[in-house]
């Protein structure tokens, strides 16, 4: 009998922000499953690193910095073929994943591989959307507000009218992207209604206006929230 | 010297999806306040009962069935001068908050009311939207998805409209509004794509195709999920 597949959400960065039933799947589950840069720490695993009992078992899931050598599709076949072998085993495997797993979580790759073939639970988390809002101290969206969120890589005219139409919107997978988001907020005279968040509810967290950031300074994970009632910022 | 007005977000229903920041803050604190109807318990506080420690002061903030005789802003203008006064006492106040406080959440009208004044803190929760996703096992949003949230009274052009252009979107607020919803969505030969859930994570929960939901009967806390790629529903 398969053991379980759990995608565990353990919210933004900060060890407080994790849910009780997070920290009952991770310290039960007999595997545990973490990304992690090709090198070094793996940022979820260090989010509840001090509730672990030790003496688990863990796959580490790591993503190459040059994907054209080893590409992620072949990463993730990877773990799904180990993380399939543990589950088949009867043993339950724990993803730990940073925010939420189904909001633009990589979970979803090995959800994609695994779930045809065994049972799978996900454990929602506190996710970056709201956890950008908290740390602004500014409501995310309110009454009948349509709230978008609209991930940086989009192409520029795509985004623009995305923006254009949602009364309150958020950026996600800023990156490098940060440029021509700053372009298309600024054409839509949206500027003064955004703010740059980087890193929310963690030690470095950082919140600026958009001039602040600069150019090819903001990391993957961070997000600009707009809304476009301005005195929702006072 | 101000007391600070903590909105605590304690999750979607489930009580083991609070929080430990939240119940810290909610163990800590000498008063609490938290919304419930005009008779009978709260959701919100039920969700955390069993961790409370007893012997603090409560805020009721009971909101009246009919609003003509007794408006929502004077319920709100009454809690916050009572939170107030609390607070310029040097107490900290917590509000309970289903959800997350920030996420059309009705602590914006206390927020609205006392952020002026008083210090204010959020705690960011597991919202209903990642808590839907998770209950129905499908990843809400991934890659460059587009993501909508759409409140049901929106009108039906409006909300066709964001419904049309977004990859994947909620619709929330179900309520009464069910209707038109279904209309919109099936106008758009959405249907199939779509997927009715109410009560995530509680006992009581239910998540059926739209045609399987009686009319008058969703309530106002129920949720649409729409993902265009219908892949996503396997």
């Amino acid at each position: 009998m398969s053991g379980t597949l759990y995608g565990v959400g353990v919210g933004p960065g900060d060890p407080e922000l994790v849910t009780l039933k997070a920290l009952r799947i991770l310290r039960e589950a007999q595997v545990l499953a973490w990304p992690a840069p090709e090198e070094g720490p793996s940022l979820a695993r260090e989010i509840v690193a001090d509730h672990l009992p030790g003496g688990q078992r863990e796959i580490a899931i790591r993503m190459p910095l040059s994907p054209a050598r080893f590409p992620a599709d072949d990463v993730y076949d990877n773990a799904a073929a180990e993380i399939s072998a543990a589950l088949s085993e009867g043993d339950d495997v724990a993803v730990i994943c940073e925010g939420d797993p189904f909001f633009y979580g990589s979970f979803m790759y090995l959800f994609g591989r695994l779930a045809a073939d065994h049972p799978v639970e996900v454990v929602p988390g506190v996710s970056s959307l709201t956890a950008c809002a908290a740390a602004l101290g500014a409501p995310l969206s309110a009454k009948n507000d349509v709230l978008s969120v609209v991930p940086g890589p989009l192409a520029a005219d795509r985004m623009s009218a995305r923006l254009a139409e949602a009364d309150a919107a958020a950026v996600i997978k800023v990156g490098r992207h940060l440029p021509k988001i700053r372009g298309v907020l600024d054409d839509l005279g949206l500027t003064q209604n955004a703010r740059y968040i980087e890193r929310a509810t963690m030690a470095e967290q950082r919140i600026v206006s958009l001039d602040q950031v600069p150019e090819n300074a903001a990391p993957y994970f961070s997000m600009i929230l707009v809304h476009k009632r301005a005195e929702a910022w006072k």
